[in-house]
């Protein structure tokens, strides 16, 4: 493929791709095929001979479109967003272009400073407490993943804690043993509903995992006191607690851990390594309304949030901030022979392999560069405003309707969580009487008020769940968290508009009459 | 930004990635900047009003491009190349648009399924044993780069020996305790000249690593014998090796350890997981000249290359091949209730999600497809034989000037490494006499045989090397190995030709003349 087939097949690419964001609401957001449909329609093995464009670029239209679900459709709201934007996309171009496994500082210059440098605008844009810049001790870092940042830190913690304890032993085969007899003990923490990958990255550490309850009387949330438990429960068993992470906005219901407590405790556990997780939530820190969350950060060891989800940068871009760079520098810096140079030696410069697990990188920050600046600071506060107010007016519309919605969890950041109340036969005017699951949420409830209700509420919700999803409209996840079984909407996507909020509330009302009116109680 | 001003925007995108391709090898292959050099020309935070991207976009030319090291230049030479391709940009923009965090199948069957496919076409293209293909038991997924590969392989390979030893433990306390003591006794092995990668994912799976000798005599390379000893000095000292990296091309010379030897071994050692790591030599092997080193996988476990490095497909791209994904979905599959669905629960789908460290995953698979078809295997064949071809031509004029120059190890897979010798002024007709360390290198080297000539040569290689390298014309890497400073050259980068290789080749003479005339010996 020569210069001007490319710039052909690139113009090409070009409008199908603005073509597709034009036409992306009115697909059914997801694909109807079956596991196993693409591989018919493909050859068995690699051509021997190359082909055309043309041949290559038609294929996509006819084998992967049908196979695609759509992330980008206002009627995807599932899960949380993962959303796209032209000058992300144009970020992606010139990153790809200037094509470089950029590991250190002479490997590309540009790509080093301008990570620092787009790093430091964020951390100015989200307020977070100055020891996140890269002036002092700290600084940020562009991984892929949350899961990623979340093992970077777990693993950095317990190799921080293990070279405290043996401060004052020599290296050495007697100091080996000590640091493994020590990770042996060792356990990670996290809320019941942080995400997964905190247990998933103590599997990979080779640490024990707890975690800790954050029940509904607590709003799903993490409070210093239940953290402090946990912590003393494992001390008393003989363990090691290392690390917690912190949930601003958990997975399944957007739950926000007590953080100005638990920076208060932080200073009696001064071994434990604290890491905020805000992979979707923390975008909503450039509002200044959000930034009330802010200042706790200060007495905790990392923070990341995923501007691919919530901020416009296309996947992957994970931003991971620091406050003391050293701590991963002791943990993950290895010098081999072939990667000295005056540069790294010289101490001036940054090289952010030594902050993460690969060692190469690509130009990510030219996509959060590219982002900053067209939107600038307002137009992302505006973006997000928007998101959050229409996750108030669905909020609005499941409480105009209490005889079928239940609100578990009211609007938080764009997301919604709710159940379906079973049919109440025995009571002439359900508007007029709050159910009682209803009631529970947002008063107090006790497992034991009313097993027999949880369990028709559970079956009826997933039945209701699933057939909404299974109609093929929209997109929806549901999540099971204290017994309740319920349902997210994320009012977050790109193209999020108030008529396709009126439309699954329409629809989920539709499916709940329908399967309540079928139901055998 | 709406379409229109995309369009238009992403159109003069093109043409400047053209026209950068076009003058890549006109520019100075290293930028000139110090460090720091950005920031004085950026703001010091993001704007608070978007910017019309006319102004974003000049600043490219402005203040990146200068910060820029042209990995595409035909005068990089150094590390490994990282190339690029047209096709491989396409990919990266359709991805880019399809925007998603594709973790399971539901999630956009597409993504995985291509994935499958395409890594199918890989193993056969590459006459990888059956067992790599997913038909069986095994099969292939696409992860970011070889570090990340040889994380996953040490983690699921540690975990692997547990499930095995305590299968008959229940789960409970007991066998989290007796797990923790059995990781505290485990080492990984691989060869002193592996990728450090091999030593950091040890690290940061909290267990022991040991080097495996690969001494000049052995060519650089890990031997069954080698290998055995340190095995077995290990369980001598109650360790207990449970993985090994088989190198495939070295970082260092592209050394290949004696995998048919390795092979054999691995009958004696079922319970040591071996990976090949070919992150960069791998790619040959699509030219059935290489394929005899194919055979011996099926003994392994899993193997990897970088497409991203020598085959045309744009960062990152990292193939990793397993005999058994069992092994990976048992370390690495964690299922939350957000994330059940019904495909998954079927077991008809793959989910990646289960054979990887991160959850979310982009859409690379198009990346290679679009490769794969557009050169077609004859293509990909000829790309490669082309660089193999101009190191053996480097290589010839080195061995031209056996006065200058000794070749420590000749052209492999494109890399020629060799040091410069120092002036020895008692002879008078050098060309005559092989010099010492010459005759050493392609006979049997005893350490002792000339400290003195050997300490001589280090110091005027790395001086001639630091020469080239400021003179800025060429970017060279060069390493240590077994004592001997060498130079690295190599002629895999996507516009290499004869006459940069000449020219390179003149310039190392030329510095090589000036040090040695310089010089004080």
């Amino acid at each position: 493929m020569d210069s001007s087939q490319f710039r052909e097949a690139a113009h090409i690419a070009i409008d199908e791709i603005i073509q597709y964001y034009d036409t992306v609401a009115d697909r059914p957001v997801l694909p109807s095929v079956a596991p196993g449909y693409l591989r018919p329609l493909l050859p068995p093995s690699a051509p021997e001979e190359g082909e055309p464009w043309t041949a290559i670029q038609s294929d996509i239209d006819r084998v992967i479109m049908p196979g695609l679900t759509h992330w980008q459709s206002p009627k995807f709201m599932a899960f949380f967003p993962c959303n796209s934007s032209f000058p992300g996309m144009l970020g992606e171009m010139y990153s790809g272009a200037f094509n470089a496994a950029a590991f250190n500082w002479i490997c590309s210059p540009a790509v080093t400073e301008l990570e620092t440098i787009v790093m430091d605008w964020l951390a100015k844009l989200l307020k977070l407490p100055e020891c996140y810049e890269s002036k002092g001790e700290g600084g940020g870092i562009i991984q892929g993943t949350a899961s990623e940042v979340v093992l970077t830190a777990v693993v950095a913690a317990r190799e921080r804690l293990i070279r405290r304890r043996l401060a004052d032993m020599p290296e050495g085969e007697d100091r080996i043993d000590k640091a493994a007899e020590m990770r042996g003990k060792m356990v990670a923490l996290g809320s019941e509903h942080a995400h997964s990958s905190t247990q998933k990255a103590a599997i990979i550490a080779g640490t024990r995992y707890r975690s800790v309850p954050a029940p509904r009387s607590e709003n799903f949330s993490v409070t210093a006191a239940a953290l402090r438990r946990t912590i003393e429960e494992c001390k008393a068993k003989g363990l090691e607690p290392f690390y917690f992470t912190a949930t601003l906005g958990s997975t399944a219901t957007c739950a926000v851990d007590d953080l100005a407590g638990i920076a208060a405790l932080a200073a009696d556990y001064p071994d434990i390594w604290i890491h905020v997780d805000a992979a979707y939530a923390g975008s909503a820190l450039v509002c200044p309304e959000y930034q009330h969350l802010c200042p706790p950060l200060a007495s905790f060891d990392s923070f990341n949030f995923n501007l691919h989800k919530w901020l416009l940068v296309n996947f992957d871009c994970s931003a991971f901030f620091i406050k003391r760079r050293k701590d991963l520098l002791d943990t993950y810096s290895i010098v081999p022979a072939y990667l000295r140079n005056n540069f790294t030696e010289s101490g001036l410069v940054t090289d952010y392999r030594d902050w993460q697990i690969p060692l190469g990188r690509r130009f990510r920050s030219l996509k959060i560069w590219f982002v900053l600046r067209t939107y600038g600071a307002q137009g992302l506060r505006e973006f997000i405003r928007r998101h959050v107010k229409l996750g108030e007016y669905f909020n609005s519309m499941l409480t105009s309707r209490p005889d079928i919605f239940t609100v578990v969890t009211p609007a938080a950041f764009g997301l919604t969580t709710f159940h379906i109340n079973p049919r109440t036969p025995k009571v002439s005017s359900p508007a007029n009487r709050p159910d009682p699951a209803h009631e529970a949420y947002t008063n107090d409830f006790t497992p034991s008020a009313d097993a027999q209700f949880r369990e028709a509420a559970n079956q009826i919700s997933k039945e209701v769940y699933e057939k909404v999803n299974a109609q093929g409209e929209f997109f929806l996840t549901s999540t099971v968290a204290d017994g309740v079984y319920f349902i997210r909407v994320v009012s977050a996507t790109l193209n999020a508009e108030e008529k396709y909020l009126k439309r699954v509330f329409e629809v989920l009302v539709q499916f709940a009459e329908k399967v309540r009116s079928e139901g055998s109680e």
